[in-house]
């Protein structure tokens, strides 16, 4: 076992993954230390001559500002950044991921809705257009969960979709268009079967301005109730119960196929990060993301305030020059945003991550990106826009993981990711989510809610793209209907959170 | 019974309940209609001179354009607003409410905290930190329910408080210090007999943090728990039935005692409004406010959006020019708050108001106002900041029901009345809410949801003033016990929603 961490196989540094002696012979890398490394901290594997780039993550965080010798500690003394410009070369220099032919792709068995979308899942959801009907759909989830679950073992279960806003709100603003895109989102996610939308009746979102405003339809697996109009609570709940009852045998029918795993659309997530998130969960689920890439599927990279200031890290890997100026427009508008908010955004190295061996923002937001891995970045799409390119997406949202999450799953997203340091509970019926330990420490102490511990890269010598292999496994199992931890536990019913932008009146 | 309501003894105007044609001879007022007078609309029932003021709600609504004859419509074409800035003065002129003594004041039967507050309910609260917490408290609360409440009928119950904000928000910006006041607003609410902070423990509103910033400690009836530090989901719980079967006893011994109608705090709400509401509900629970105002008690108005642009109608009844003052500070506040964010802020009349019978933005505010009565304004308050004062206070809040409430809530109320014109179903754990129906035909089709009809009004010849004592006599029997019709349904699990201002990053 080496006490090293080789990210990547383009990388000329590797991390120790414990503080090293100077002095210290590393077998696996035929190298000696010529100084102290702390833990965390990178050395030289290779001989790095003086301008040329450091690669981790397989990715530049910096140049060499002297001949740097095999065994040397690299660091912010001896490593520098070009001026940003320098990188926006709008190139796509990873090819080396081939996308495999159909018949070597993998499988899980998911639902195929009509339209094709694939879900990972079977829910109903009662949806509400704002605060004042939150409380009635969940009356209506319990009700019918406890009317329907267990005669229709198929149908995974009824959730009440309450949120804070929805009345008071700008028509035409932008809070009132993202609230709605992402309900609208909601409704369209393959993992539901069927939807009933609840709303007060004199809200500013209401219902039929709503499905106006987002070309949607009823139908018999969407219906819609106000509660004015049925006259009260009572009503409404007797109404919801008989119109569920009519979607029920068409969802409940629902039985899981065999499909492509180019069907799955996995949204990463990270969230109360630590020092080694960027070491072992985040490269290991960017491992995974690029296996199902290669797949033929999709991943959605999001979390904006995590790529601000190396946003041309991303951009370096853009298909073309309009993908890349999306992001840029994206980036453009949260400087508006923060600024207008008196909110500060700044993801440079702190004095704590530079004492943790990182030495510049785009090694800090490589460790937030390795999460996507390292495949090109085919489209950007704002917040709770539908995802339909393949590959390796990105999806403007805040970095609060609830938000960020909630987004994605708008977007379509049919799988979650998530990494953590410090640990994480929580759920998002109507799509599993799946958590990755970035510790073994933490890992042992949250056994009941991490799925899966990326802490052997770390404390147990297995690589990155062993884990990664794992990783991907358990994402295929959980999609053909395994449960996550956070399901087992029933999370789901307060973690619909959309994006909440603009003023309350 | 009369087809003209008087609103205000005060009053020169009267409206008619129905259309009256030209002719139509009014007992009741000795007068003779001189034109065609549209129902909601007005008529002067005295000669009103040119120049001289024309009162409605017992308050200024605009001048006599030409001097108006007793049975004249009086509306935009007779009727003018004066410059704002002559109405500016300062006095204080309603004295006529005089303070009962002591002996002469009602009673209701209340829990008293220690500290001396009164509580009108007995529950145990479980606050979330962050939305990353929200779930778990929910889950804690229901399993509390299950386990304790039919064992321990003196509490009214475990509720789960959670909310979508908590992380990702600006240290020490405005955003997370109206997050901490409203948290801390509802633990400090004597509804609550003890509470029960859940977080996560990575998120930026850190339990330790809204502890320090809110001057908050632990102690036997306000405990503590982080996930992360408890070792997940499982242990998080199982240490928190501890910790709520250690709250226990004290808070299930508190009993009910005869208190001073001086205790109450009510918070007044108007949403879903309609033409009757400003003539009908609002009015009759004013004249509540105003008995309860004699009884030595408190009343909060709120909704600054309804005032915006009459706001002088308030500072008018401000007992001195400090709390004028503080009035105006807040407009100005609303009009940077709403430009910042591309909002309009415009609460004149609309067309369809004036097609109403509504003439000018005075009147229109007084409508939403007169839920207030007719007493001075004794104080200005912040969003979720603690109402000390007694008499009738404002407290700023957006117009947003839940949203007002809520801050209502945290500013101490132990009751709420809320009128609607087009219904309501929220109700507000742990403070019962009162429901007052504008018009009988909405209240015999929402009676379920809906407490007291304030129809009659408008269709039976009720006075305000009666309405209002009636309403003043439910009031006092729900704050000693008698269930709202929104606690009978078991509302109030989804509806705690502090405001939300600011960046979500
Ligand atoms: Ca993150
Ligand atoms: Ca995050
Ligand atoms: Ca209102
Ligand atoms: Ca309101
Ligand atoms: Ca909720």
């Amino acid at each position: 076992m080496s006490n090293l961490i080789h990210l990547n196989e383009k990388d000329n540094v590797a991390m120790a993954s414990v503080s090293l002696e100077k002095g210290t012979k590393i077998k696996t890398h035929d190298l000696v230390c010529n100084t102290v490394i702390p833990a965390g901290h990178k050395v030289a594997i290779y001989d790095i001559p003086k301008e040329d780039p450091i690669y981790k993550y397989g990715d530049i965080i910096g140049y060499a500002l002297e001949h740097i010798k095999k065994g040397d500690h690299v660091h912010s003394h001896n490593l520098y950044l070009k001026k940003a410009s320098c990188e926006h070369s709008c190139e796509s220099p990873h090819d080396h991921f081939p996308l495999k032919t159909k018949s070597e792709r993998s499988f899980f068995k998911g639902y195929i809705r009509p339209g094709g979308k694939i879900g990972t899942r079977n829910y109903i959801g009662i949806l509400s257009t704002v605060n004042c009907s939150a409380s009635i759909c969940h009356f209506i989830a319990d009700g019918a969960n406890k009317a329907f679950k267990e005669k229709y073992p198929s149908i995974d279960g009824f959730v009440g979709l309450g949120h804070g806003a929805g009345c008071c709100m700008t028509i035409g603003g932008e809070g009132l268009t993202i609230l709605q895109k992402t309900m609208a989102g909601f409704i369209r996610n393959p993992n539901f079967g069927g939807i009933l939308v609840v709303g007060l009746g004199c809200e500013v979102n209401r219902i039929s301005d709503f499905f106006n405003a987002m070309s949607l339809n009823e139908g018999s697996l969407l219906k819609t109730l106000d509660i004015q109009d049925s006259g009260g609570t009572e009503n409404t709940v007797i109404k919801a119960m008989t119109l569920i009852q009519e979607m029920i045998p068409p969802v409940a029918a629902a039985k899981r196929e065999p499909v492509s795993a180019a069907n799955l659309i996995l949204g990463l997530e990270c969230g109360g990060s630590d020092a080694y998130s960027g070491i072992t969960a985040n490269p290991s689920l960017g491992a995974a993301a690029d296996l199902l890439v290669q797949d033929g599927g999709t991943v959605i990279l999001s979390e904006t305030p995590e790529i601000y200031g190396a946003e041309h890290l991303l951009i370096r890997r853009a298909v073309n020059c309009r993908v890349a100026d999306k992001l840029i427009e994206k980036i453009k508008w949260w400087e508006a945003y923060t600024e207008k908010n008196g909110a500060q955004i700044n993801n440079n190295p702190t004095p704590g991550n530079k004492d943790g061996g990182i030495s510049t923002i785009l090694e800090k937001s490589l460790g937030a990106v390795a999460k996507g891995g390292n495949t090109p970045l085919q489209e950007v799409y704002s917040y709770a826009e539908p995802v339909l390119s393949k590959g390796m997406v990105f999806m403007d949202t805040p970095g609060y993981d609830i938000v960020s999450i909630t987004g994605m799953i708008a977007g379509g997203a049919n799988m979650i990711g998530f990494t953590s340091g410090r640990g994480t509970v929580v759920g998002f019926k109507p799509v599993p989510c799946l958590k990755l330990a970035s510790n073994t420490h933490m890992y042992d102490r949250m056994k009941g809610d991490m799925d899966i511990n990326c802490g052997p890269v770390l404390d147990a010598g297995v690589s990155v793209k062993d884990m990664g292999l794992s990783i991907y496994k358990t994402i295929l199992e959980t999609a053909s209907g395994s449960k996550s931890k956070s399901e087992i536990f029933g999370y789901g019913d307060h973690e619909f959170v959309p994006w909440h932008i603009g003023a309350v009146l």
